[in-house]
Protein backbone atom coordinates (compact mmCIF):
# COMPACT_ATOMS: atom_id res chain seq x y z
CA UNK A 1 0.00 0.00 0.00
CA UNK A 2 1.50 3.44 -1.06
CA UNK A 3 1.19 6.22 1.45
CA UNK A 4 0.24 9.75 0.50
CA UNK A 5 2.29 12.31 1.59
CA UNK A 6 1.22 15.07 4.03
CA UNK A 7 2.09 17.87 6.30
CA UNK A 8 1.95 17.36 10.43
CA UNK A 9 1.51 20.91 11.55
CA UNK A 10 1.98 21.31 15.38
CA UNK A 11 0.82 24.63 17.30
CA UNK A 12 1.94 25.31 20.88
CA UNK A 13 0.18 28.25 22.73
CA UNK A 14 -1.33 28.86 26.28
CA UNK A 15 -3.84 26.61 27.09
CA UNK A 16 -6.68 29.66 26.87
CA UNK A 17 -6.80 29.49 22.99
CA UNK A 18 -7.80 25.83 22.78
CA UNK A 19 -11.03 25.82 22.44
CA UNK A 20 -10.85 29.36 19.61
CA UNK A 21 -7.91 27.44 18.05
CA UNK A 22 -10.36 24.14 17.62
CA UNK A 23 -12.96 26.52 16.30
CA UNK A 24 -11.03 27.64 13.75
CA UNK A 25 -9.90 24.04 12.68
CA UNK A 26 -13.12 23.92 11.83
CA UNK A 27 -13.74 26.22 10.18
CA UNK A 28 -11.11 25.62 7.84
CA UNK A 29 -11.88 22.62 6.56
CA UNK A 30 -9.70 19.92 9.27
CA UNK A 31 -11.11 17.04 9.50
CA UNK A 32 -9.07 15.75 12.46
CA UNK A 33 -6.52 16.82 15.00
CA UNK A 34 -4.80 16.00 18.27
CA UNK A 35 -4.39 17.82 21.56
CA UNK A 36 -2.19 17.48 24.59
CA UNK A 37 -1.61 19.40 28.03
CA UNK A 38 1.83 20.65 27.78
CA UNK A 39 4.29 22.93 29.77
CA UNK A 40 6.82 24.87 28.03
CA UNK A 41 8.75 27.84 28.60
CA UNK A 42 10.96 30.71 26.38
CA UNK A 43 10.02 33.30 24.48
CA UNK A 44 7.43 31.72 22.47
CA UNK A 45 5.85 35.07 20.09
CA UNK A 46 6.39 37.69 20.15
CA UNK A 47 4.75 38.20 23.95
CA UNK A 48 7.51 37.36 26.44
CA UNK A 49 6.56 35.31 28.65
CA UNK A 50 9.52 34.97 30.35
CA UNK A 51 10.96 31.44 30.95
CA UNK A 52 8.50 30.27 33.31
CA UNK A 53 6.71 27.04 32.98
CA UNK A 54 2.71 28.31 32.05
CA UNK A 55 0.07 26.00 30.95
CA UNK A 56 0.05 25.12 27.22
CA UNK A 57 -1.37 23.00 24.64
CA UNK A 58 0.02 21.38 21.91
CA UNK A 59 -2.14 20.77 18.77
CA UNK A 60 -1.47 18.88 15.85
CA UNK A 61 -3.28 18.26 12.41
CA UNK A 62 -2.30 16.08 9.97
CA UNK A 63 -3.33 17.27 6.81
CA UNK A 64 -2.34 18.13 2.80
CA UNK A 65 0.31 20.71 2.65
CA UNK A 66 -1.62 23.20 1.19
CA UNK A 67 -4.30 23.39 4.13
CA UNK A 68 -1.45 22.98 6.17
CA UNK A 69 0.07 25.87 5.35
CA UNK A 70 -3.24 27.60 5.40
CA UNK A 71 -3.57 27.15 8.67
CA UNK A 72 -0.16 28.41 10.41
CA UNK A 73 -0.46 31.64 8.18
CA UNK A 74 -3.99 31.72 9.94
CA UNK A 75 -2.61 31.80 13.21
CA UNK A 76 0.06 33.37 12.84
CA UNK A 77 -1.79 36.61 11.37
CA UNK A 78 -4.85 36.19 13.86
CA UNK A 79 -2.59 35.31 17.23
CA UNK A 80 0.93 35.49 17.48
CA UNK A 81 1.05 38.66 18.00
CA UNK A 82 -0.87 39.23 21.13
CA UNK A 83 -0.44 35.38 22.57
CA UNK A 84 2.82 32.95 22.54
CA UNK A 85 2.13 30.90 20.33
CA UNK A 86 4.76 29.20 17.82
CA UNK A 87 4.00 26.43 15.27
CA UNK A 88 6.07 24.48 13.24
CA UNK A 89 5.42 22.58 9.67
CA UNK A 90 7.02 18.60 8.89
CA UNK A 91 6.50 16.05 6.31
CA UNK A 92 4.99 13.10 6.74
CA UNK A 93 3.35 9.83 5.41
CA UNK A 94 -0.20 8.55 6.32
CA UNK B 1 29.00 11.00 15.71
CA UNK B 2 27.15 10.19 12.18
CA UNK B 3 23.49 9.62 13.26
CA UNK B 4 21.41 6.81 11.78
CA UNK B 5 18.04 7.07 9.90
CA UNK B 6 15.58 6.05 11.52
CA UNK B 7 11.67 6.41 11.41
CA UNK B 8 8.58 7.71 14.04
CA UNK B 9 5.82 6.11 13.89
CA UNK B 10 2.85 7.91 15.58
CA UNK B 11 -0.14 6.34 16.31
CA UNK B 12 -3.52 8.54 17.79
CA UNK B 13 -6.11 6.04 19.17
CA UNK B 14 -9.08 5.64 21.98
CA UNK B 15 -7.38 4.91 25.03
CA UNK B 16 -9.54 1.59 25.29
CA UNK B 17 -6.76 0.47 22.93
CA UNK B 18 -3.39 1.42 24.50
CA UNK B 19 -3.07 -2.41 26.94
CA UNK B 20 -3.78 -3.98 23.52
CA UNK B 21 -1.39 -1.97 21.19
CA UNK B 22 1.58 -2.09 23.90
CA UNK B 23 1.07 -5.65 23.79
CA UNK B 24 1.16 -5.40 19.89
CA UNK B 25 4.57 -3.64 19.83
CA UNK B 26 6.38 -5.88 22.29
CA UNK B 27 4.82 -8.72 19.58
CA UNK B 28 6.12 -7.20 16.80
CA UNK B 29 9.99 -6.60 18.06
CA UNK B 30 9.74 -3.15 19.00
CA UNK B 31 12.23 -2.39 21.97
CA UNK B 32 10.88 1.41 23.53
CA UNK B 33 7.77 3.06 22.81
CA UNK B 34 6.22 6.94 24.56
CA UNK B 35 2.49 7.16 25.46
CA UNK B 36 1.34 10.47 26.15
CA UNK B 37 -2.51 10.92 26.74
CA UNK B 38 -4.38 13.04 24.43
CA UNK B 39 -7.78 14.23 23.66
CA UNK B 40 -9.27 14.75 19.52
CA UNK B 41 -11.43 15.31 17.24
CA UNK B 42 -12.76 15.22 13.98
CA UNK B 43 -12.94 11.87 11.83
CA UNK B 44 -10.06 9.29 12.49
CA UNK B 45 -10.30 6.03 10.97
CA UNK B 46 -13.24 4.96 9.43
CA UNK B 47 -15.94 5.15 12.34
CA UNK B 48 -17.02 8.75 12.63
CA UNK B 49 -16.34 9.76 16.08
CA UNK B 50 -18.07 13.10 15.04
CA UNK B 51 -15.99 16.23 16.31
CA UNK B 52 -16.49 15.41 20.08
CA UNK B 53 -13.59 15.14 22.41
CA UNK B 54 -12.81 11.83 23.65
CA UNK B 55 -9.75 10.24 25.63
CA UNK B 56 -7.20 8.99 23.32
CA UNK B 57 -3.60 8.31 23.08
CA UNK B 58 -0.54 9.14 21.52
CA UNK B 59 2.13 6.36 20.85
CA UNK B 60 5.36 6.97 19.41
CA UNK B 61 7.52 4.21 18.29
CA UNK B 62 10.76 4.91 17.17
CA UNK B 63 12.63 1.92 15.02
CA UNK B 64 14.23 0.72 11.53
CA UNK B 65 12.03 1.94 8.59
CA UNK B 66 10.99 -1.24 7.61
CA UNK B 67 9.39 -2.36 11.11
CA UNK B 68 7.77 1.10 11.30
CA UNK B 69 5.73 0.67 7.91
CA UNK B 70 5.23 -3.01 9.14
CA UNK B 71 3.84 -1.52 13.00
CA UNK B 72 1.60 0.62 10.76
CA UNK B 73 0.12 -1.86 8.52
CA UNK B 74 -0.68 -4.18 11.52
CA UNK B 75 -2.50 -1.19 13.23
CA UNK B 76 -4.73 -0.06 9.74
CA UNK B 77 -5.32 -4.40 9.41
CA UNK B 78 -6.02 -4.77 12.98
CA UNK B 79 -7.63 -1.79 14.12
CA UNK B 80 -8.50 1.21 11.86
CA UNK B 81 -11.88 -0.75 10.49
CA UNK B 82 -13.86 -0.96 13.89
CA UNK B 83 -11.90 1.87 15.99
CA UNK B 84 -11.22 5.92 15.48
CA UNK B 85 -7.49 5.83 14.95
CA UNK B 86 -4.71 7.93 12.88
CA UNK B 87 -1.11 7.17 12.10
CA UNK B 88 1.69 9.10 10.42
CA UNK B 89 5.28 7.85 9.67
CA UNK B 90 8.02 10.45 9.88
CA UNK B 91 11.89 10.23 9.19
CA UNK B 92 14.27 10.95 11.84
CA UNK B 93 17.86 10.52 13.28
CA UNK B 94 19.06 9.28 16.38
CA UNK C 1 6.31 34.23 3.60
CA UNK C 2 9.05 31.94 3.35
CA UNK C 3 9.28 30.02 6.43
CA UNK C 4 12.45 28.62 7.43
CA UNK C 5 14.22 25.20 7.88
CA UNK C 6 15.52 24.45 11.53
CA UNK C 7 15.67 20.94 13.66
CA UNK C 8 13.15 19.63 15.90
CA UNK C 9 14.80 17.53 18.93
CA UNK C 10 12.79 15.31 21.02
CA UNK C 11 13.80 14.10 24.04
CA UNK C 12 11.98 11.61 26.23
CA UNK C 13 13.74 10.87 29.78
CA UNK C 14 12.49 9.71 33.30
CA UNK C 15 10.70 12.76 34.97
CA UNK C 16 13.35 13.02 37.50
CA UNK C 17 15.77 15.13 34.96
CA UNK C 18 13.07 17.33 33.91
CA UNK C 19 14.81 20.09 36.07
CA UNK C 20 18.06 19.84 35.34
CA UNK C 21 17.37 19.62 31.28
CA UNK C 22 15.91 22.17 31.48
CA UNK C 23 18.15 23.96 33.46
CA UNK C 24 20.83 22.56 30.66
CA UNK C 25 18.44 24.19 27.55
CA UNK C 26 18.89 27.49 29.00
CA UNK C 27 22.88 27.52 29.71
CA UNK C 28 23.04 26.30 25.94
CA UNK C 29 21.21 28.87 25.05
CA UNK C 30 17.40 27.93 24.27
CA UNK C 31 14.90 30.28 23.78
CA UNK C 32 11.73 28.03 24.09
CA UNK C 33 10.85 24.23 25.01
CA UNK C 34 7.77 22.02 25.35
CA UNK C 35 7.41 19.69 27.95
CA UNK C 36 4.77 16.71 27.96
CA UNK C 37 4.72 14.10 29.98
CA UNK C 38 4.61 10.70 29.14
CA UNK C 39 4.85 7.03 30.44
CA UNK C 40 6.68 4.41 28.57
CA UNK C 41 8.42 1.13 27.92
CA UNK C 42 11.54 -0.55 26.23
CA UNK C 43 15.17 -0.40 26.63
CA UNK C 44 15.63 3.66 26.18
CA UNK C 45 19.61 4.55 26.64
CA UNK C 46 21.79 1.78 28.16
CA UNK C 47 19.93 1.14 31.21
CA UNK C 48 17.36 -1.40 31.03
CA UNK C 49 14.31 -0.22 32.74
CA UNK C 50 12.57 -3.11 31.21
CA UNK C 51 9.04 -3.26 29.85
CA UNK C 52 7.07 -1.03 32.22
CA UNK C 53 5.80 1.55 32.35
CA UNK C 54 7.20 4.52 34.03
CA UNK C 55 6.71 8.13 34.75
CA UNK C 56 9.03 10.20 31.97
CA UNK C 57 8.59 13.58 30.56
CA UNK C 58 9.10 14.13 26.26
CA UNK C 59 10.90 17.79 25.73
CA UNK C 60 10.37 19.28 22.71
CA UNK C 61 13.00 22.09 21.02
CA UNK C 62 12.80 23.98 18.25
CA UNK C 63 16.17 25.34 16.83
CA UNK C 64 18.63 25.90 14.26
CA UNK C 65 20.36 22.44 12.95
CA UNK C 66 23.40 23.51 14.62
CA UNK C 67 22.46 23.81 18.31
CA UNK C 68 19.54 21.14 18.64
CA UNK C 69 23.08 18.85 17.55
CA UNK C 70 24.72 20.18 20.15
CA UNK C 71 22.01 19.91 22.74
CA UNK C 72 21.67 16.12 21.90
CA UNK C 73 25.52 15.46 22.29
CA UNK C 74 25.06 17.14 25.36
CA UNK C 75 22.84 15.16 26.59
CA UNK C 76 23.78 11.75 25.75
CA UNK C 77 27.50 12.61 26.98
CA UNK C 78 25.71 13.55 29.76
CA UNK C 79 23.09 11.46 31.01
CA UNK C 80 22.93 8.30 28.59
CA UNK C 81 24.48 6.56 30.27
CA UNK C 82 23.23 6.78 33.78
CA UNK C 83 19.69 7.49 32.83
CA UNK C 84 16.66 5.58 30.40
CA UNK C 85 16.91 8.33 27.98
CA UNK C 86 16.01 8.62 24.33
CA UNK C 87 16.16 11.47 21.79
CA UNK C 88 16.07 12.15 18.05
CA UNK C 89 16.31 14.75 15.64
CA UNK C 90 13.60 15.63 12.65
CA UNK C 91 13.57 18.57 10.29
CA UNK C 92 11.09 21.00 9.70
CA UNK C 93 9.93 24.67 8.87
CA UNK C 94 8.74 27.62 10.60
Amino acid sequence: MARETCSLLTVVAESVLEKQLVADLAKLGVTGFTVTDARGGGHHGRRDSGWDHTGNIRIEVLCDPGLAERLARHFEESYAGNFAMTLWLQDARR
